[in-house]
């Protein structure tokens, strides 16, 4: 509450910043009226529509929905409200220099002057310039409030011209034709298959991240698949008997709901290349989010396929149904010990805070192997078998391992190292950006920390000099529970800047429960395939003056 | 095998190189005889004992056995063999200068001009400079052969006073007087409590360590417990039953027997030191050891005491019979959870390395908790309890916990860290030591990894540049199980030496099987008690021109 009541004051010192540079700020000479409230059926007035010029705080100073607005917008959108533009034209404004343009509906909006005014931080509004608004405001429901409607309305510029619509262009002989569309917040690191990221400013929102914006790594084309007649093939074990399990065979198991993180190996891979080039996508920090996952319990259907825990190492090895053209599913596997340990809680999802999986998180039903890398959940699944080696799978035996730096293309051996299952402590700073320019007087840090295993995070320390003197940062989100910490902590750090600095060399690390520390440096952690990328993670900022 | 025949022939080449410099050896013409036959009636001869001048290999090239001896010695020996020295003058000499003596029974050597010779390395041998042969030579049976006999007695100078008796001085009122006699080749960091790490170059001798040179953390004075009425009290769950159980009650359990690797928390604390002052004892790289442990499962004695894993979080209490002057016991916990899962592995042992346990290891019952820190297998046990606090020793509360570099003794909250329980991914060098001479073209660079929780060593990366450059060294010691890696791995790398190097900073870090590596530097984990300091290790040696 005290962070939120900070928050706003900052807000409101920045606006008066503002207010004393003129040239800024669009001035034009006009009666308010009220004329220009918004379309909305459903949105309600408050009772002050009083038309005072200058300053004025409005919403409420309660969460996002806390939001300030200039009211000599409200004489712009008068004017402008009935001109017609095109989708193109909405899409080439995006910058300070062309204006930036949002839409919500049909309604154009030009809200140049209001995105170092959002609550929620310029950076979160850019994410939308040159496009529609709805996609944010689904992950952000406080934006469905009339205040906010109301300070939207006030920057409206005109409409988009209603035959602009973009028929639907689709390849038929491309095997990525019928992937679903995905959230336009998303960074892309590959289209096809597809790959992207949530930007740092969303990531660490929300403890659980919302699904359209939850991190995607996909290897191949998203099966299409019918939920009626999806069937999971689990192979029985010797004396016991294979199942073909529909998603109602599925739902008849208990159902076991958990928080768990999910990290792609490749995370953060793109400051492994800055040292040495790698072979991956340029993951940035946000190959990583957080959902509850609801499903069966592995280990329960396992047993019922007549699979027990043995003496010998074994293997249960999962086959997706998405497939290359030569037929090869995506595959990879889990020791069986892991696999038939309750306490190491590993399902077969069928649901993702509280809606079935979406089709890129592997609908109808994927692996959650909870503190194991991604690469191992696998996505639409197919079929499980229990083996006496891992799964023979590309992405088992010849991708996602750990090589020493000297290692390289000529010389490596993947026999040589094992697939990475629990992954590593990291940590990564979310706020503020590299290469932004911070108040001076306080700057607030924000970040994540997890750890693979179930290890919990005990502690992130931050530095503002680049390693030389740290201060632990408060964690947020849920409490871990002992040896099943399999979500993330969100960590936050309000720091005075010190008097004088210029720029500030931010840097995070975390410690887990066992103790387990962040390596300083990228290089002596560098490997081919760029994985396990985390050592402290580095922020270099400058300093208003 | 072909690395003892390198060794082999690098201590010819070595013994050549002596030749060529006369000075530096003790030529004396007289006629060879045999009459200084060792006098251990137990010894044979083998039959070549002809008398030819000059160098002679002697022994064999199998193992520690093989030896390289001056024929020149025995004449020195047969003129001086009958001398009366006092311990007292044995002990003075130790070193080049004053020329290095040990002895053996009641003989006396002076083994200055072998030193160089000898076939485990010079360094082991002056571990034992002005003093009994007998501690080391129980170490390593390799020398209870007629040949190292036979080659000693040739070094013989005299005989030790028979008069010279140490009369034992006991302070009663000291309540360490009872303490056991600890060996001589353990490095002492503190008397009483007795605290001591065995030499590096000891520690990596043997994948196994025994028991005499086995790391050394007492807090209190050592008890004498009669093993006849020994009774371990097991405080029984509500509807279970309490248990007095003798040794032999404890033997009736079934046995386990299992590989454990134990660290101190404060094992290479002395690094830390060089950071920043820290509270506690000065441990090199020697705060660790590994033996193989025998007894009963805890999880067995508990559920004969009614105990079963609850929901709710729980932990075992252990105290020991070990007390200050108030009567505080030592005392540590761990999470009930881990006492209870078989696969945990938790003993209650009273065997190491086959033998009882010797006293400073908890005679007649201790704690061992793989893959856990070594302040959580309490020795001398005399009472385990379940409750739903974690112990409230301070040993498990004000001690044996982590913090931030930031937190000082004016600003600790012991609170606000958790007790240290599994041990993040370690490893050090033990060959060559820090500020040694190696030879030019290759070095050998050997060393120990471990990683609590049951992680693997998966591999060690030595530099010989700082950490610029890698090289993967060599896993020797036992292959380690899957989860159960509760033993550490012994590691070597033969590197040829960059010609013109005239010193090598050499450098080793570990992997395990989680992907966990250690940082790079000491000073951003420093802590205020000096424990976890798991840094890369580094040695900086010079070369031989």
């Amino acid at each position: 509450m005290l962070l939120l009541h900070r928050a706003v004051v900052l807000r409101l010192q920045q606006a008066c910043r503002l207010k004393s540079i003129p040239s800024r700020i669009y001035i034009q000479a006009c009666s308010t009226n009220d004329s220009f409230r918004p379309q909305y059926p459903s949105l309600t007035f408050s009772g002050d529509n009083s038309s005072t010029r200058g300053w004025k705080v409005m919403g409420t100073l309660l969460g996002l929905g806390a939001v300030l607005a200039y009211q000599d917008h409200r004489c712009r959108a008068a004017q402008e409200s009935t001109r017609i533009y095109t989708k193109e034209e909405v899409s080439s404004h995006t910058s300070p220099e062309t204006g930036i343009w949002v839409t919500l509906g049909s309604e154009v909006f030009d809200v140049t002057e209001f995105v170092d005014l959002h609550p929620g931080g310029p950076s979160k509004l850019m994410l939308a310039a040159g496009g529609p608004l709805e996609p944010f405001w689904a992950l952000y429901a406080v934006h469905n409030q009339s205040h906010v409607r109301e300070l939207l309305a006030q920057y409206k510029i005109g409409e988009l011209n209603p035959e602009d619509k973009v028929a639907p262009t689709v390849e038929t002989s491309d095997p990525y034709a019928d992937d679903p569309v995905r959230h336009p917040a998303l960074k892309v690191n590959s289209q096809r298959p597809f790959n992207a990221e949530p930007p740092p400013e969303l990531l660490t929102e929300n403890y659980i991240t919302p699904n359209p914006i939850f991190f995607t790594r996909n290897h191949l084309p998203v099966p299409n698949l019918d939920p009626d007649t999806y069937r999971l093939h689990i192979v029985g074990a010797p004396g016991g008997q294979s199942l073909s399990l529909s998603l109602d065979d599925l739902h008849n198991f208990p159902k076991y709901e958990i928080t768990v993180t999910l990290q792609c190996a490749g995370n953060r891979r793109s400051e492994m290349t800055q040292v040495k080039e790698v072979k991956g996508l340029e993951w940035r920090t946000g190959a990583i989010s957080t959902a509850r996952w609801a499903g069966a319990r592995l280990c329960d259907v396992l047993a019922q396929a007549g699979h027990q825990l043995c003496e010998t190492e074994a293997h249960v090895c999962f086959e997706g149904l998405d497939s290359d053209p030569t037929g090869t599913a995506y595959g990879a596997s889990i020791p069986l010990a892991r696999a038939m340990d309750p306490e190491a809680e590993v399902l077969l999802a069928y649901e993702m805070n509280g809606q079935p999986l979406p089709r890129d998180h592997g609908f109808p039903v994927r692996v959650v192997v909870p503190g194991v890398v991604g690469a191992r959940h696998v996505k639409w699944l197919g079929r499980v078998s229990v083996q006496p080696e891992e799964s023979y799978s590309h992405w088992q035996r010849r991708d996602y391992k750990g090589f020493s730096p000297s290692v390289d293309w000529d010389t490596v051996d993947f026999d040589s190292a094992p697939s990475i299952q629990e992954l590593p402590v990291q940590s990564a700073i979310t706020e503020p950006r590299d290469g932004e320019t911070v108040e001076s007087g306080e700057v607030t840090i924000k970040g994540y920390a997890w750890s693979g295993g179930g290890r919990a995070v005990i502690r992130v320390d931050v530095s503002l000099d680049g390693g030389l003197t740290w201060q632990v940062a408060k964690l947020d989100g849920e409490e871990q529970r002992p040896r099943k910490a399999w979500a993330w902590r969100l960590w936050q750090l309000q720091a005075p800047v010190p008097a004088g600095q210029k720029e500030l060399n931010i840097v995070c690390k975390a410690v887990d429960d066992g103790y387990n520390v962040q390596p300083d440096t990228v290089a002596p952690i560098w490997n081919l395939r760029g994985v396990l990328s985390n050592a402290w993670h580095r922020v270099h900022v400058f300093v208003a003056p």
